[in-house]
């Protein structure tokens, strides 16, 4: 007995695996794009499910597809959306044809169990056929973008969960070290005092800023061209089909989906992919600043700053006995690296569009995906592990305060810039403290010096001492 | 007699050219960064004039600043903002020191002019001094990005004006070509038809979403951070000075600005600019697009596609007579890739940030400004002199619809896609029309065909001779 | 029975599988960086093996590890570069801790199958101890790195077949399409006749110099850094030990690697990994402009330039019947999209390298031998399946040839720029061929056109009918 | 009297200023593009100069131009090497047309002033035409390219001088630092004992590499496609001429200039470019790296590393008194932003090229020459003004050390990895010194812990104290 069956298109003919719900298109694509070894995401495979589901719904709806066959789809598009044919969708994640040969991967693996369920075998597409029946009313130039909107719009939905509490997190490290009070830097050299959980709080705002950026650039994504067909303006697809697709596919997601105003727009401008990973890389890049200076402040234990402990995760050094390394904070740093560079690719597979369509998505959906997924991912074990474990050396932090020569800065509105910088530099060169070389000067009282250098009170607006200055 | 005057610093001295209303410090930063030969964007000149202007504003609101010194203040602050002084802003774009050069710049200028119309000599400090006065309750990082903020907003205001008018000038272009039909193609390939209107108003629609998305974008910039100083803490800056800065730099300048809720954050994080540079990138990415498709649709005139034409702007070669190039179209994509490779650059400085401030905004507002700048200069001429004057060959272009043979789709849905394709292949390969193939075989009659193949149909949704299908 | 051991560290102890072959320390990374999904290259797998069965050797010939343990450690780590245990290696390909995550991993897989060899029970590390016996006078910081330098270069060698390969069938096309006259374009304009062996001889060139690029740039992986240890001082490798194992890692693997003559630059520097990259993306440009090329020249068929044939590899629309497109060449063109951002991505790591090491190693190996890999994989099908099927269109592009009006540039040093750029602009206006105005004019005789105007002689150097010039 | 005179082209006529060199071409630029505001860079203009130079001569050589025009063209040329005309150049930077404004202007200049010195008045074009004479046997896209190759060598050789001279002080550091024992880092934590001298050596090392990488990477710029033409074929170039042209630039400007083997390869491919920005951008990457450390060895002073001092070039602070901040190094940092931005733009616009040529070399030539002269000019002052000035802090260096966990390393081969990490975590949580508790518990002896822990030995391979391992 054969263990294949042998299928064919204009191009003429292939044996197919016997047990393969894919069919001969698939088979060509698997042949010509051995690039990565990566099979699509598994988000992609369901938003072509949804989309397999929604355009049988349609089709049925306006009497263009025979019901019995859009019931054996939409059963079969649903099984795809639990993940039971994952295994069917073999065609690589960089690939040619913009994405027709996932298309065709999902329009054969649905038409095949679609044929199963009616009770056929598989490879009868007089049945049910991927082009006719399961492909109908569409084009992979509408199919497939918007198999990226839903699968895109899902994964963001568990970044923006992920990153919600890593905001929470960030908020309790700020209200837990509000009184912790340390060296602030500029140009990584003694500034002038502040507290840690002001810096806890700058993390805090800048996330939530791009908490709202990441929402505000998904929006777009909502708009779908489902009905655009081949170029935009919807040859074959009738108006009442494409009035019903995108409600029924909203529907069936749970996601205010809505029909594209200009459907030739939607189907060539892929804007709202750059859109949405332009505000991942600016996240990356506010996410590579923190960890940056998580690391900074954990730097140490003795030859550095020594300000913060990070919770150990793992033993940092196959060499070194006992050292532990800022491991999650790395990781951190390295996933806004790939999420930069994934924006690098997806900036050129867009401008590289030309005329109705671009035909570059299936490197950009690759790209986009993972961003999506690498942050999720990273920023769940960020807060977890790294974040809500973070404690703080407070003596530390304040002995580095009082030995600073940065805390002149507060006496400058006493004494004036050039006198506060000289007695800065005789610090610096003595190794004096501020206070000693004021008090030894007589330049400022011991009274004045307690409440003009009071640390606390350097880390809030004002000019401490004023009331020296007009002699009150 | 002398042609300089001597100035000090906790450094040392210089001798400053005794003209100059620059002092010592611009003198060493001149001195240290002879990098790009290009001085500060005129835009962030006058942004500075406005700092200046509002900080001496409220610190004699405060009862800080002498009122007479303020006045002068002001009164040289409206002279650097009307641009009388650019000549002495002579600091290096490219420098170190997170912009205390263009400060310290700024603050010895607008010192010794204010010192001048108070009837002294230049350099007497006593009278006017760049730090504690001209700087009173600033500090490089406060003043400096709120400058920054300033010439960006005013920037992006030409931006938006130009970028309005392109839409407008695609809007009439969209209109005028509305029933040019043409050949719509997809991987460069024929596909079916479209009508060049459709084309326009695809470009018009991406143009008015990046409109809204660079709009939306520059929002965080009326944020700002006057009253932070150093760090964010507002350390020798008076509660009340802060409350009032930002309400008076809002009236000097007509825009909204108002105080960051948490100066920390406003003065360490940068996202405000990736935020802005990341809209122009995509918006870059969009207009490259554009303008390889109009490359592509002008190509020949006699070896090309041949569809448009653009106007004539010069000789396109020292050595092909009578060749003209489409040379707006290609200054466009090259604004593009400056545009994007700024970006690049503005993402690796904001992620070089540390701690409590981000010493790399020289470099970021180099290239943020210049990106404002050559887009807003680019998008003018391209709309005035290639978009305006585009025509179509409208013959040509309906002459190649007809041979096409991608007009097979809308046979697709009378005659089943297998059937389809092979009757596609066999007009390709004996370089016959569909039409006559469909007629020779007795598949389509003379009628069915007329409306089938209905070129203006076939551009809008729907199955052109649905009714054949059916019986009707 | 229990189906687990317990491990121990000095952070606490963990519940391992029993049948695994890692340990304690690699389950905590796999805890820890639950990010892409995929594990490390297999290539890098091989890499750690190589280096392990090195080290032992030289340890044991040093003096310093049990001969029987040493042997145990070398038939464990040669059954790693058969591919034994790939299978073994689960921690992310994105990882915090410089790759001591992989290292740990590697040693704990050989410590425990050669804890098995020698008879023992998985986690027995008195036996054999991961840290110990099998990283002796290792740090992750030489091991990794020297582990990356193998698995780049033996990847790279399959780029340099698959790219020798590619040049080779560039040639036979230069040879066979050496009399095919077509229209060159500059600006995507009408410009002056080529052949198009010309055109396939300049892709050969510059992918010869690409392969020239990518030759010379992983020269410098031959210089390893292992007996570095934790800093590149060497602490804890014996200097014989040093001296020894590059020759023994270069015997077994039959590539040229001799010990870094610095080795603290050797283990903080990464720019050999840069310098590759940089090569691939060198080569991923001129390659996407090839594919652009190939996709301009393919156009059509109707509606475009359609010079060139690409080989039909699979349907090209799930709605157009017929359609084929170029997929191999958007294959190339999306490939080398990932490469250049993939560069991005290694560029950024390698800028974070701090002080005595890089700790974003792990992304920048990702990124590489992704790179390498699919480079690779996507020159193989680019040339089986397309570059040698390509055919020429003859009589279309010599038609083109003959219309067109950039021919004028062979007539304008007979009759002077001013007057050839009229005849031009006429030519155009009027829709006449420049050699009947010519005639028409009395400009140039049939005999001088007949000359001048030779196609062939057009896409050679020199003034063709220059005798005419001269009165002969 | 009219201040202007009237020039005419086969676009129309335009009123061009009395005194201008340039002509009616220039000014159509002029107007089209609006963008930067930047004229060309000098060295651009200069090698315009060899160019129409080295052109000339050959012109005549071959008979083609007549001897005393080609003498004019030959001293005008000559002036405009010198300099003399640079503000006669002022098309943009940015532009379209692939540099033919840029070539024309040269042409144009060149033409009037050699009109002059034949005694003629500017404009008239019968005497010197810029096409037929300047331009002769030339087009844009082999003179053009020819100047950038010309330009980007001489500027090349002032970087190598600028990077040879920092290699210099690099390794005097190396030298005068060899004794200065301190804290080696990784991951930012403690890890083992380096010198400083090994720092700057690996600095040096790199730095080697980079000038390696440079000086190879201009290598293919001395291959030139004069006598290319339009679109490499060498139409209208007599073959004696394209053989001696190069010859003779290579004599004028003393730099081995050779004609291409392959002229249309060498007229559409820009790997030449995208090769030497790959190489700066490199070279980029390890001096951020470099400046980031420096900035962290010299942090604080008083709350940081503290370990090196960099001089002092400039006030660091308008607000905080007697702040000096590394600026030298910032500066670095920003240039290597701007060089890594930059070959992105360069990479976008080689990877547009089409077909017979790449019209993006306008954006591509601005973007090379200004990283090869921001990095000339950055390097100068780093060298001078940073590198030569460092000073080390040498007891606070090695106290450090001393009280540092991480020399617990040297202590591992002794008492086995578990021992050494169990010592290792109580030292750092009972604040004690690896030393104390060694001898505390009877781990090792005051004597051998004498020999284990000598600090400088640490900073070199070997076991330290191996004789106690085998009781000697």
């Amino acid at each position: 007995m054969e263990n294949y069956r042998v299928e064919r298109d204009f191009l003429g003919e292939k044996r197919v695996p016997k047990d393969a719900y894919y069919g001969i298109q698939t088979l060509r694509a698997k042949e010509n794009f051995p690039i990565t070894g990566y099979p699509p995401h598994t988000e992609l495979i369901k938003g072509f499910g949804y989309v397999k589901k929604a355009a049988a719904t349609a089709n049925t709806e306006v009497g263009f597809l025979n019901e019995s066959i859009a019931e054996a789809i939409i059963e079969a598009a649903d099984e795809v959306i639990e993940g039971k044919f994952d295994d069917q969708f073999i065609v690589d994640s960089i690939q040619g044809g913009a994405g027709t040969s996932f298309n065709m991967n999902a329009n054969e693996v649905i038409a095949n169990r679609a044929i199963e369920i009616l009770g056929g075998e598989k490879g009868d597409y007089l049945r049910v056929s991927p082009n006719t029946h399961v492909n109908m009313a569409q084009s992979t130039n509408d199919s497939f973008p918007t198999a990226i909107h839903i699968s895109a719009l899902r994964l963001s939905r568990g970044l923006v969960t992920a990153l919600d509490n890593l905001i929470e997190a960030m908020g309790e490290k700020e209200e837990e070290f509000d009184n912790v009070i340390k060296m602030g830097r500029t140009h990584l050299q003694d500034a002038v005092p502040i507290r840690l959980g002001q810096e806890f709080g700058a993390y805090r705002r800048v996330l939530t800023r791009d908490l709202r950026r990441i929402k505000r650039s998904v929006d777009h994504l909502y708009e779908i061209n489902l009905g655009a067909t081949a170029v935009g303006t919807g040859l074959n697809a009738m108006p009442e089909y494409i009035g019903r697709v995108a409600e029924i596919l909203a529907e069936h997601t749970g996601m205010p989906f809505y029909s594209a105003t200009d459907l030739v727009d939607a189907t060539q401008n892929t804007d709202s992919y750059t859109e949405l990973s332009a505000a991942l890389k600016v996240h990356a890049i506010n996410l590579s600043k923190m960890a940056n200076d998580l690391r900074l402040m954990s730097s140490g234990p003795r030859t550095g700053l020594n300000e913060i402990n990070l919770p150990s995760r793992q033993p940092g050094s196959s060499i070194m006995p006992g050292k532990v390394n800022p491991v999650m904070c790395e990781l951190i740093n390295q996933i806004s690296f790939q999420v930069i560079g994934n924006d690098h690719t997806i900036s050129h597979a867009s401008e590289a569009g030309q005329l109705e369509l671009n035909v570059m998505e299936p490197v950009l959906v690759f790209n986009l995906l993972q961003s999506l997924s690498v942050l999720q991912n990273g920023l769940k074990v960020f807060q977890e592990y790294t974040i809500e474990g973070i404690t703080a050396n407070i003596d530390h932090c304040r002995n580095m305060v009082e030995r600073s020569v940065g805390i002149i800065t507060a006496i400058n509105p006493h004494v004036g810039y050039e006198t506060a910088a000289r007695i800065a530099r005789e610090a610096i060169e003595t190794d004096q403290s501020v206070r000693s070389i004021c008090i030894e000067r007589g330049i400022l009282s011991e009274e004045e010096l307690d409440e003009i250098l009071d640390a606390k009170e350097m880390t809030k607006p004002g000019i401490a001492g004023s009331r020296f200055m007009y002699g009150e």
